[in-house]
């Protein structure tokens, strides 16, 4: 992108005796960022354009200069030929100048019956909802990714691991269902953006400044054109919203906090000290000191970026605190955080898909840990619940013991003989035994949602009709 | 309500040699702010009951003797004669535990084939929900306020008022348009919460501690009867997830951003510089030192609300970011948020409701104002535009020239006359006086969404059929 | 505390012909928390009223009359038998009025010179001066314990651990060195405070509702008085200002940041895999249905305060935004912010300090890991720069082929042989063994600030003069 | 600035076999953020280098090898011919690749006994350090503009206003004494900024990547030549450290709260029904449709950058949270947050400072407001109490009836006649009429810190020596 600051007369300078100061000028343009809507701008004043011409504002001959105009303008644009320039303030006088400059005045024209309020807010709708199918697909791309890989894992000899509650040892689970809990997640993190989408579908174009216009306009051709469900009904709330863009924000925040327990799971598990997973050497670095470091970088980077976006949602949401009606122009700041966290939940999405698709796993260590920290503590008291038939926090209490036991003798509750447990309950009997293996302990968990390899894969099947 | 905090042993202190420390006790337990949830725990409780019976976990006196029992200690809580004990944590250690004073041993069978982890997360979305619904119905009937009143100011000599952008005087308006500007919001605030509440309607009781139960339960009777959609697909998520309750909060602070809109026009309008309207008595004060003041403090509270329930989000944000999955005692900082926020925005719906409903309008000021800083110049371009047949932009410079005329004789627009109008453009005519006057201004915006009573009138039709 | 709503007319209410609406007494009182300011709120009014008999607005018996009814409304206070009045909105009137009860009409003199807005804002100072006092007292403790482990870690055998970067093993480190990084944040959070605290000492009372007084105080009485370094310097600012409130919260923040980082490896390295520690029994809670584990619920508590301080400040931060001079309402919701973070913060000190107190580490374990990862290989690079002179980035680059042959054939760097070193690169000679062992590749780090242990024995010794 | 984006091999890729994806390096590069660093990356590292040879690490010709080197290309940055590559990650191997093409193998040397990790955390602190400085330069200009303008509306006669509390007129100041607040505020946070500035001031360089260095090196030596107090007492935490970019942001976030508070007040002031001020042209800007506008531009993006930096307050801090020591990659998500806060509040005290430069003030507007809202009622309170002597709440209560007397007869304050106060008080006097005058009303506040002329001039004295 090129930019020139030549100091030119702005487009609103009619009246004005002074030009703007070039502080001024450095606080007030937008242009250094808002270049990025061009393409939404462009495609809006298109429909604007042959709105006004269908309504006999303009006639079929401006409308069609006015439209090659802008054609040729996003092919400048998207060949690197266009010079925005600082001074013209932001995107829509940027366009609407090059256009005089093609067209000539009949360029004017094209801003009959709107402003730029009305102008901007369709913009930056049209834009969030272009990204929303943009992320939306990476979502699935990372779905489908885990469903694949939870599906893997349970071929053959399904991948047992510890689960954990507190960071501690808790019951022996599939590596496939914890896969799943994110494809879970992640469902709920599309639905919630569809929503959003359905939500911010509403054309403000035509609203004008704020309080509508005196052209014979027809605002619902405009919406229809752009995709729109329908016109905003009210002109002063369609150029005073953002809210669509604070949901939007809260749903990437949300969506950013699931992929920073992720992350902080895979820097977890790859740490020497677990061992389940070893990162694709492309999604991790060296050390400049540390020859031997294998650095889980972009995980790192996916954690962090949860604080990145939460910050961008909340510069938004205490932008627009207080503020009157209608336009101000505080809601200019509204345009950064959105690129950024978008930009930011993006390129988080794709790393965590493109980290999961290479990785190794560990799936001695993964099951030998699971083995560990009493694990199958709860399966001994549900299994006193079942057949000895006393109250569920009698069978705790009587477990508790067992592991109090096992802890002084240092053994794991597999390794306990059978007298040992009839020493602290004497109705235990042999059977016990078959629930102290982890295999048995998870296949157990036949409860609609448990861990349980018939119920994962029933899990699977389930999410594949969704996913693929 | 009532504490004891005499030390008790713990519920879980089976293999526990030590009591917790007092320090402990106090950061670690939740019941001085939980024990809201008493009514969603028994719920919940009961319905399990119920459950492990048609199940054949537990046998029907069993379960009668429980349900009998929540129900009697659902009573004493309502009648203020339950004892919360500070040693036993949180609500469902208290509740079990008086459940075990009232039934006996039979108590412990309530909590087979569930957790703590399932349990609560049964609980606050129980809780959001009903919740929910309660907010639902202020923003129905502050919404049904607004509209009473907007039909109100339209009547016989519509109210009309300088809208603004900037806080500078834009063009003419009808109070009425501003009015239902804010219906406009609150109806995407309603229908954001139904979004969340539909989202978040699944049912993670019976997912255990993390891996589901061996016990053959049957979760989508227990959904069911508890009126949720259906039983959460993964029993890991079931006990992870927080995202609703994040969504509420974030739902929560679009709402309390678009009052605290309302209340700076509220605190803006009832200065005396602008004294549009007068704020009624009993949501003003006075000051202890100055006896004349009538201060909008309701107005300045809700304001600064949207402060505080940002605040609540970002911490249940913060709390979730990086957590590992399950559960983590982190997200026992999820309540206090949550409460605060729901506390606060329903108190704040409700005071806007009633400033509203007994403010005084000051129709003459308004009116006044809407005349001020040459509120109808665009009129004049768009007059040029549609009669003399220039471009917009053309239009909007002999405008300009034509206000810096104006105000260089210190006159407003429709003080000019016919000869100062032409000095500056000689194709002006007689005719343009017919649009200086604001009221012929306000009817001309006939666009969809636009200011006109006869638009302004179309919405409030439209907005009875949705709220009332 | 016990609380009286009848309906009284409001103390303001000279003017009012309406009581406010039970919504509005809701929402506008303060009473609810602010009585936790009771005692600065007496302190303050006693000094006043000394202040005004030695400026002869008052005469010796009316303050006597007055600090002795004050003294009396301490001590019912403090007996718990003084009942708050919802009616009466706050703290300020609720002590007034009992003072007027008590004394008589006198009780009315004691405001003459001052408004809530100035009383308010001192009472608040003098809160967070109070607590600031405390809190760096709890960061005096934990230092010392900190401190205390440390050297207690250096005698005999130092316990060595792997020093981590991205949780993965980088080099090792002595256990005393990274508890003493903890010491470092905690003695630029103490520096914070006392910062924090200077800055907020001037004294708002006597600058009345915003103008200052026409009765002939003596402020700077006042102030000494109190305390304080001298009177706040524009009456305005006095009772507009709550930046003080701020940097408290900010300066908290930071405080917790430390702590969540502290709390966030003590859960990692109580997790089975690391086994690094063992956390308190009285400082971790068990599972209700899983009865071996061992949770480290406070440190997770801990971990997730920090969400909950981070959101206390920006509420604070919102609420204070874009609010026009002087006093508005929306400053009566700093209270609940900054009780609730000072609290927080407060135990999350506290617990900290006691789980280190009594935690049992597992020395072999962390020497063990620090053994694994290839962590001398730093080691091996400054060997080759200091022993065969060639420059850091190419020992670097032979280094990191060591390692990766070390990994081919699964070895660690210490079981490689010299045949196996010089194949790679000739000219390393049997020196190179000597650096290979963790405990001289500690000693070496020599450098100031270094993980040796003479130095960090030094920084011991340092830190003992500064905290004890 | 150009970019290069060839891939080459990472320079810590020794060990690797596979380059890392594009994606990778997308989000792993800092490059496009933190080549602002190369000034004092470059400052640093020769330093580093006159160290290492000070301690005959390097020879004297290598270090005046790599110095020259280093020379050189700082000069290239700064004509913009140098190419910064994004494969090399970041500003440190940009630079020290091409001073491995200036100067060859030897530049491998100086990165000798350092990292990365404390070589950022020198660079950051470096970075900080000078924008501290450079912020505390316009916070002194704007406070020097403010006292110039506050001494310039007390000369002759002096500029009254009315003084707000909830923005309602409460009682007269003088407008000096307004602006004098904010020379107060100011104050505190080039204060703050000072405490910031000597907190971070000590020097990281020389800590390695976490352990320290084997190499005998001099960190003093390197602290003073880049003017640090000392360096750093720990290696780990020199490394893991960030909390002084905290304090800084939320130093940033109180002085744009600060600005936040004015911008409101330029905006209310300049809106037409107060008319207080006129905004110079070249701050404010039109409108695209409503040719008249004046808006309050830069005044409105002042208001909302508060909400930007807060938010990069919030992202900082929250990416810090929970993070295990020493260094990881989350760690470089400070950068955009540090950069995009400096660059915002350089521009808002920037704009403000310019604003009230050559705004034009409305004197009449204020004083007839002033009038307005029986402003001068306090005063009449205060007479009672001193000339009839009664309680301060009777006279209150008795000035409360004088006030709703003339809101009935719809009169000011001092259009009230004797009688019509001696009905409601018999015990007034002639002598009240003096301070129903509104000037007399602000020079009687004569307590320290008021706005009595002589008070505020002392104010302005004061504030002269300290700022000037």
């Amino acid at each position: 992108m090129s930019y020139s600051s030549k100091e030119v007369s702005s487009i609103w300078g009619g009246r004005f005796n002074k030009k703007p100061s070039s502080l001024m000028q450095e606080i007030n343009q937008s242009i250094s960022f808002d270049y990025q809507l061009y393409k939404q701008d462009i495609s809006a004043s298109i429909v604007h354009a042959k709105m006004l011409c269908r309504c006999n504002i303009i006639n079929e001959k401006e409308m069609l200069l006015i439209v090659n105009g802008l054609n040729i303008i996003e092919k400048e644009i998207l060949e690197n030929k266009f010079t925005f320039k600082i001074e013209l303030e932001d995107i829509h006088m940027n366009i609407e100048s090059r256009l005089k400059d093609l067209v000539g005045d009949v360029a004017g024209k094209l801003h009959t019956a709107r402003s730029r309020n009305d102008q901007v807010a369709t913009d930056i709708k049209l834009w969030i909802r272009d990204n929303i199918d943009e992320i939306s697909i990476t979502i699935k791309k990372l779905s489908q990714e885990l469903i694949t890989k939870a599906e893997l894992y349970l071929q053959d000899k399904a991948v047992i691991m510890p689960g954990f509650t507190h960071l501690q040892v808790a019951q022996p689970i599939l590596f496939s269902h914890h896969i799943m809990a994110y494809v879970s997640m992640l469902k709920r993190d599309y639905q919630r953006l569809l929503d959003c989408r359905s939500r911010l579908n509403f054309c403000p174009l035509g609203s004008a400044a704020l309080a509508g216009t005196s052209f014979p306009i027809d605002r619902h051709f405009t919406a229809t054109e752009l995709n729109f469900t329908a016109p905003t009904d009210n002109s002063m709330d369609s150029v005073s919203d953002r809210d669509f863009a604070i949901e939007y924000l809260s749903t990437l925040s949300i969506i950013s906090m699931h992929l920073s327990r992720f992350a902080e799971e895979l820097i977890i598990w790859s740490s020497k000290p677990f061992d389940f997973i070893s990162l694709p050497e492309q999604f991790t670095s060296g050390s400049s000191i540390m020859p031997q470091k294998k650095n889980p970088d972009a995980a790192e980077l996916v954690r962090a970026k949860s604080g990145r976006i939460y910050g961008n949602l909340f510069s938004l949401l205490t932008v627009m605190k207080g503020l009157t009606l209608t336009y101000s122009k505080d809601m200019q700041e509204d345009k950064e955080p959105i690129f950024e966290a978008t930009k930011n939940i993006k390129i988080s999405i794709e790393s965590i898909t493109g980290m999961i698709s290479d990785w190794k796993i560990n799936r001695d260590k993964m099951l030998e840990m699971s083995k560990s920290g009493y694990s199958t503590a709860t399966d001994i008291a549900d299994w006193l619940v079942q057949n000895v038939k006393i109250p569920f926090r009698e069978a705790h209490h009587i477990t508790g013991n067992i592991v109090k036991f096992a802890e002084t003798f240092n053994k794991e509750l597999y390794e306990l003989n059978i007298e040992e447990l009839q020493s602290i309950y004497p109705k235990i009997n042999q059977d016990i035994f078959e629930i102290l293996n982890v295999k048995n302990s998870v296949e157990s968990r036949k409860s609609f949602g448990g861990t349980s390899s018939v119920k994962v894969n029933e899990a699977i099947v389930n999410a594949k009709l969704f996913w693929f």
